[in-house]
């Protein structure tokens, strides 16, 4: 076993998987070096982060406030993303400000762990081909992608199809007339899975499958129509990929976002971590499956849309989506409101082909204030 | 993809397992090439596949009726496991027959194909350790420990534990009182396999999950403690595999055996083939899972304590229990006398640690007299 310590960066090291990050090195500390952090508005908590770990670099949205006295240099994400001494670096921020130094870090021909949607979802063709023209490799930390990944693990041949497993989410079996009636607090509780907000309601939504569709669109070079979705709420399998021979492997633990982190980290090798829980057969009696239903959550329906349409249209779902989130959970718009937005902004905007990065935050920025034109516009907000 | 033609002969093959091979080759036919056939009894079949696949070397138990006017050498078992013109030689003979052969491809630094479960339960440690000093690869065809090896590919590192999936027969949930008025004809109707009527028996009293941990722990090279079993009746995961990151692999399909069979033979890679069915997730809606209920079937904690102590306990158990299901076939004991017969053999076993083949065959000899024995004196036959 190599015994090589890996210095790593984590960007976004105050958000959840930021948090479980340091979790896993703080049980593996001779394995890992956190030589740079990166957080947004949490600075009591990055204070304490850089307490701990003594990082060499730190990006902090909020300059305004002091920190501890450990010496640092100040950087921006980017100059963190792609800086040499950096091996691996992990992309936990949320949202769209992960993907200039998802780019950055891909240029730079870095271990890419990455966890950030919007990166892949948004710009998936010029990062995966800004990766393979500069020997980056990208690692997955979603549970799903992960799994996806440790099946194809020797395999010498592509697999024909990815099916993504989904919990479901809290109203899987929902009416639509239920579902106008669903209020953040509920939409807030996931079954399975302890997460940050957004990606929290985007579950309930669906839109969180729908993103991993396009991300594992692109992630293993899989035709968005030989990736199927299955409803399977206990949340053990994380998915399953199916071989020319119809073989299918499948990756099980217990949601533990931990698990999917440290494989990222430490592949190819695994490494013990007691902290990791054990799947107890004891206890499992049983795990079910089910279709997703398409037409209570349109969400997905929408995102595999824009995911084959490709262009412009998967950052104009992402973009349209978070404004729309945010306006779900300031009680501005309905539940059902989400997906109708969307769509509707989807349907308004004119595709562009390969875009290139200009183009893509330009049609991500028009998605987010159209959103909000239409919510105003209905005298929703 | 390699377009060369691997040259196989397949031992046994007008069994279950033997015919299955035959059409793997069918759907493969510019992949194999049948230049081996050795067969029992069925001289019938054994004449229609040399008639088809022309193989140049034939074995044939019974040599007193005529063959198909084909040309080929007759040769023994041996002679064409090691044959210098075969690449792969496929193991599917039943009972002891099979362990002289399946030594001597190993020997001989053969990829064996290996279906017969009494090679390894009987000498594991002497087949293992001549086909680590010959270059033999063991290529297992069982569904459980095909399972198994598809789930290791591309690891760095040992698994930590096995969990060996097993339908539980048709009798899961039978008292022991309904287990003794089991007829044969019952025990032969298997919930989800098509086999043999051997192994069909041994599935029913969960013998043949006890023998496949013990293949187990010499295939993989797993202490028995470290291999679970788990009741998974719809025989849709076919094993699993625990890594040290607690992360699980498995492997799924519906029971059809030439799909281990087509792996073993296409290793490392993987072929297309329409006959193989892929699993319908819209028709799956659960996988269930409970202990064994070691009290009721107690071949399984024979089977285990045997492969704990090794030595000739194995060789025991195997020749025990094969005239044991035949005397039950023949309806000479009942279902639970099974398992009580082989215990009874088993404890009056003295074991011999490290054996030689001789050893090993003369404790099997002395366990299949002394079943005998016991069932006449107990006036059972």
């Amino acid at each position: 076993m190599s015994k090589t310590v890996k210095r790593i960066a984590v960007l976004g090291s105050t958000g959840s998987i930021g948090q479980q990050t340091l979790e896993v090195v703080r049980a593996l500390p001779h394995r890992f070096q956190v030589i740079g952090l990166a957080a947004g508005k949490n600075t009591a908590l990055l204070a304490r982060q850089i307490d701990e770990f003594k990082p060499d670099f730190v990006y902090r949205q909020d300059e305004s406030t002091c920190l501890a006295d450990t010496k640092y240099e100040t950087l921006s994400l980017e100059e963190i993303a792609c800086h040499p001494e950096v091996d691996t670096v992990v992309i936990a921020t949320s949202g769209k400000a992960g993907l200039s130094p998802t780019l950055a870090a891909v240029k730079a021909g870095k271990n890419v762990a990455l966890a950030n949607k919007e990166s892949l979802v948004m710009a998936g063709e010029i990062i995966t081909s800004e990766a393979k023209r500069n020997g980056a490799r990208i690692l997955p930390i979603d549970s799903e992608h992960s799994a996806i990944w440790q099946c194809l693990s020797g395999e010498t041949q592509p697999a024909t199809r990815i099916i993504l497993t989904a919990s479901g989410g809290p109203f899987r079996h929902y009416s639509l007339t239920q579902l106008n009636k669903v209020t953040a607090e509920q939409a807030l509780k996931h079954p399975t899975w302890q997460m940050g907000e957004k990606v929290t309601i985007d579950s309930a939504t669906l839109m969180n499958k729908g993103l991993e569709v396009i991300e594992a669109r692109w992630l293993f070079d899989m035709p968005i129509d030989n990736i199927s979705i299955l409803i399977h709420p206990q949340s053990i399998i994380h998915s399953m990929v199916e071989f020319t021979d119809g073989s299918i492997k499948a990756q099980l633990s217990y949601p533990d976002m931990r698990l999917p982190i440290q494989y990222a980290l430490t592949y190819p090798e695994r490494l013990p971590n007691e902290q990791l829980p054990r799947l107890d057969w004891r206890q499992i009696k049983e795990l079910t499956f089910e279709p997703p239903a398409l037409d209570t959550f349109p969400c997905l329906r929408l995102a595999i849309e824009a995911g084959k349409k490709e262009g412009t249209c998967p950052a104009v779902l992402c973009g349209a989506d978070e404004i729309a989130v945010e306006l779900f959970l300031s009680q501005c718009i309905k539940f059902t409101d989400i997906a109708r937005l969307i769509e509707r902004v989807l349907e308004e905007h004119k595709a562009v082909a390969h875009p290139d990065l200009e183009e893509i935050m330009a049609a991500d920025d028009w998605a987010r204030e159209r959103v909000r034109q239409l919510a105003t516009g209905e005298s929703l907000c």
